[in-house]
Order: C-alpha cells, then structure tokens, then sequence
C-alpha cells in the first residue's frame, strides 16, 4: 500500500510517498481502506520529531480517517466488512490502509462525503473530553475560545452552542472573525486590534467559566484574569510556551482550576467512553444538519506537502482533508 | 473592651493591647465574650499588611475563637446567650469581644478545653473544603501534604486518614517527623535530608492523586511531578512564592488539577456549607476522640507577640491558642 513518509522530512524538508506493507488488524481491530484523512496540528509537530507517539502506535502520521472496513479482527462486533466509517486513530492514518481499535470506530453520519466524515473525531472527541468532562460547561455558562477559526475552534463553538452556553472565541483577522460569527458566536475578538482581558472584563464583568486554550505561553495569566469564581481554564497544547508562570493568589482567591489533556495519551477505553458519548449526543445532530464538519479544503494524497503548509500558515478556517483517489 | 492593636505595628514592631468599643451583633450574628482564640498564619501577613481583610471585615485581626455567646441578633436561631460555642470569624477575634455569622458557630465538642475548641474552625473548615470538596480525596486515594506539623498538617492528616487515604506528609526536621507519624501517617519525608520528588517517585511509583500546599515557589513544578493520572494539586498559601512556573505538558498528558482556595474569600453561605459538613461528619470523632484539636501551646493575651514569635519562628507542632482571663 502507498503510505505519506515523513522519516527524511528533517533532510528534504518534504513529506514524501512510498510503498509499505499493510497493517494487520488484531482481534479488537478492524482495517480500514482510507479514502480520506483529516490533518491536525500534532501531525506538523511530530513530523519535525517534536511530538513522539505513543510507544504502541504506528511512527506513520495521521489520527483520523474515513473509509470502507476491509477487514474485521476475531472479536469485533457491530462492524462487519463493507461498512462505511470514519475513526480515531492512534497514528497511520496517512495511509491507503490503517488498523483501528474497534471502539473508535464510528458511523459515517447521513448525507456526508467521506471527506467530511474524515476531519470529525479528532476534533469533536477533543472538544468533547476537554469542555464538558474537564471542563464542566453547562447550559448557561459562557465559554472563550482561542482560535476559534481552528479546527477545534470549529467544534469547540458548535459543542458549546449546542449545550447552551454564551460562546465567546478569539481570531486574529476580521476574516476569521466573519467566520466565526457565522458560527454562531456570541462575540467575536479580534486579538489582532484588541487585548482579550480588556474586552471580557468590560464586556463580561461576572466573567468567564470556561476557557479552552491551545495557547499557552503569556496567554496563560491573561487567561485566568478573564475567569470567575470556580472558572476552569482547560489547556490542550501550548503553541505559545510550555512553562507559563501563574499567579496562584489569582486561582486560590476565586477557586479556579487549571487542567487540560490530549487525547492521544489516553487509554483504550476512555477514548471509547468519549466516542460513545458523541455517537449519543452530536452524531444526531450532525445527521440533522445543526453541527457541520466545517472542512475548509480538500487536498489529493500527492498535494500532502501543500495540505500541511496550508495549516503551517494559519490559513485554514476550519478542517483540512487530504483524499485518496 | 480590650482588642489586641496592630496598627503601628509597623513603627513599634510589635502588636499593642488596647481599650475599644466592643462590636454589635446584627441580625444574623451572634456576639461572643471570647475566652480563647486562635493563632493563623494569615494573621502574621495581615499584622505586616500584607493580608488586607476583606472589605466587609473587621480591621481587627484574628479567624477564630471560643467563649460565651453574649447577644444574639433577632433572626438568630438555635443559638442562645450563655451557650459555650467555638467560631469562625471573618477577623476580630484578637478580642474580648467579636461578632459572628450565627452559621458559622460550633458547639464545643464534649471534653475539650476552651482552647482546645478556639484553635478547630480555621484549619478543619479550610481542609475539610480543599482536601474533600476541591482536592476530591476518597478512600483509598493517596495525598501529600506539605508541613505536616502545621496546624493545617494536623488537620489535614487527621481528615485523611479519616477518609481512608494512605497519608504521606512532608516535615523539615526530625522532630517534627516523629511528631507526624505519632499522628498516623503511613509516610513522613524529612525534606531537610531528602528531595520529595524522588522520595515519591521511589516509594510510591503509582504517585499521588492529592497533594495539599501552601509552599509554592519551586515545589509547584516538583509537586506536579509527583502527581498521577487526574492527580489534584490543591494550592491553600504559597510561601515559597505567588509566581510558580509551571509544565503544562505534565498537566495535559496526565490530566491534571491546579486549585486551591481560601476560606476567608467565600461567601458566608459557602462557610456555612462547609461547617454543616464538619458537624456531621467530624464533631462526633472530635468527641469520641479520633480526631484532636492538636494544641500545641496555649499563651496568655498579654503574651501576643511571643505567641507570634513562636509561629514566625516556625517551632510549633500543631495549633496555637490565646487565652484571655
């Protein structure tokens, strides 16, 4: 099968395409024939050997993807050979083929194209785990949302909206902030014109109870200045900086919380708690057309190094697909 | 009546005794002769000015006492003049006479000293709401808690091992060492020998899942390192320092919790909260003697500042009282 190859990306500065052997579904695996895959911003980071697997996934990129199951291991049940799906996937979804875990398998919802379906579960089980377990948010809350334009914006703001919260996000162009508003927000930020902790605590002084940040660096203070008491600020990877100082009077005084996760570091088994609870509670939603995928292009397999500069560039609004014809 | 003065503490360096108007109860509070009060580290701050009482409180130090109720306001009810009754005051306990929220009175628990039941409010409310309400402790969980010997360490060892936790806590000298473990913990680690982290990391390769402390600074970033999976940091002072940096890598890859609180912050209906639960569930093992007042020593009102000295000096195992004839 033809796999995306990144091992030499250091020396070409290219990701390149080659011939490999398929992947072998285990007994709680199913094999996938990838027609698309989704892109996210991990898979930039660990091109360049700054983001290593975990030690049991495949070293070829790619965390989501949709396509027709090729192959069922012995003890999967409710998938059978033929089936259209889109998954999570640990890692090679960068690939014709790929096995997943039979959990992190899901419908492809109605009238999608496979494409669509490809950019859906590492976004949405991202934001899922991130605003409503660790989050906390519920109806009536208000939520900001770091780049908002994002793929995980994207989803992050329709999660959000469907659960009845004010929704808040910051973008760094007016473009953005159409986009965004189109999506549903409240209010947008211009961060490029405005400073953030201003705008919230005039326009929001009983300030904010969720904040969903894949900043960090100096975001990291300014972020808890814009929260209320018992406000959490969910952290999802630190584009900015790693080692942010906080000020520990701001948490202990208003009782907040400081917390965040990966998915990617998860177990089996809360990965499908996560994806169970999508297929419960957005997949309909999907299918009804109130939540939208939001892919914003759509690349062939040969383009992989024009899909990733696209992201590289902060160009994106919304999710990048790459397609195998 | 007599209060102890601090306000040109700063010129004399030392607190004075002095005559004032005593307070006057209003409809929700109680007025109490006060027999005993408690010594707090935030008092210390406070005298120096750097502690400012919240706005509503009185200028007066001190968060704590036992003694008579004298008055009681119109709406104040279960609570009768001549009753022997322990508080939390939101300040002016440093005096004959302080005023108090009706809700955030005690009982004195059967067979304890006036001093011994002055010195229970301020530590068993701020660990009973840090440890169980924002640290989620459960049985069989395990904790570190920093300052073992502090009046907050005893409380805190108390009520965790009351909880059924594996109890670890951290001490400067040997002494104190002794002291913690005659309290029941399953581990003391002398941090004047050995480094924590290494010492958790060691002995308990599974980690912690709570750590109580109020050092901050630089065991900030080592106490994260020492938590596991969905372990809660919770944060109650920071001694050490107000500007820890922190790893928000180990946060997301392990899920964890930064909080914290102070009790002097809340509202008084979440004070009142938290004394309910201490009624219920901790009164009836401080009377059945489970659970100790951990008094250390007891000073008379015109030895304040040797009381303060003591505290500074950090010589104390346990809780100081003040007690006023």
């Amino acid at each position: 099968m033809l796999i995306v190859c990144y091992k030499d990306y250091k020396v070409s500065g290219k990701l390149k395409i080659r011939e490999e052997q398929a992947p072998y579904p285990n007994d709680e695996e199913v094999l996938i024939r990838v027609k698309s895959f989704g892109i996210n911003r991990p898979d930039l980071l660990q091109k360049k050997g700054l983001y290593p697997p975990p030690a049991s996934a495949s070293k070829i990129l790619g965390l989501e993807c949709s396509g027709f199951v090729e192959k069922t291991g012995k003890k999967v049940k409710g998938i059978k050979e033929g089936d259209k799906v889109c998954a999570l996937t640990a890692g090679g979804a960068y690939a014709e083929k790929v096995s997943v875990h039979q959990w992190h398998c899901f419908n492809i919802p109605k009238n999608l194209a496979f494409s669509e379906a490809a950019v859906l579960p590492e976004v949405f089980m991202t934001c899922w785990a991130n605003i409503f377990e660790l989050g906390s948010l519920k109806q009536g809350d208000s939520i900001l949302i770091h780049g908002g334009n994002s793929g995980i914006g994207c989803a992050a703001i329709q999660l959000a909206k469907w659960a009845g919260a004010t929704v808040i996000c910051s973008v760094r162009t007016e473009e953005k902030k159409n986009f965004c508003e189109a999506l549903g927000c409240t209010s947008v930020i211009n961060i490029g014109k405005e400073d953030f902790v201003e705008y919230i605590q005039e326009k929001f002084p009983s300030k904010i109870n969720v904040i969903l940040d894949m900043i960090g660096g100096d975001f990291t203070e300014k972020n808890l200045r814009c929260l209320g008491e018992y406000g959490r600020l969910v952290q999802i990877a630190f584009l900015k900086g790693q080692f942010p100082k906080v000020d520990l009077m701001q948490i202990i005084k208003q009782r907040l919380v400081i917390t965040g996760s990966t998915l990617r570091a998860r177990s089996d088994k809360e990965k499908k708690r996560i994806a169970d609870q999508l297929k419960k509670n957005i997949w309909p939603e999907i299918e009804n057309g109130n939540i939208k995928p939001c892919l914003n292009k759509e690349y062939e397999l040969s383009e992989i190094n024009e899909a990733h500069e696209f992201m590289e560039n902060s160009m994106h609004m919304g999710k990048i697909a790459v397609t195998i014809s």
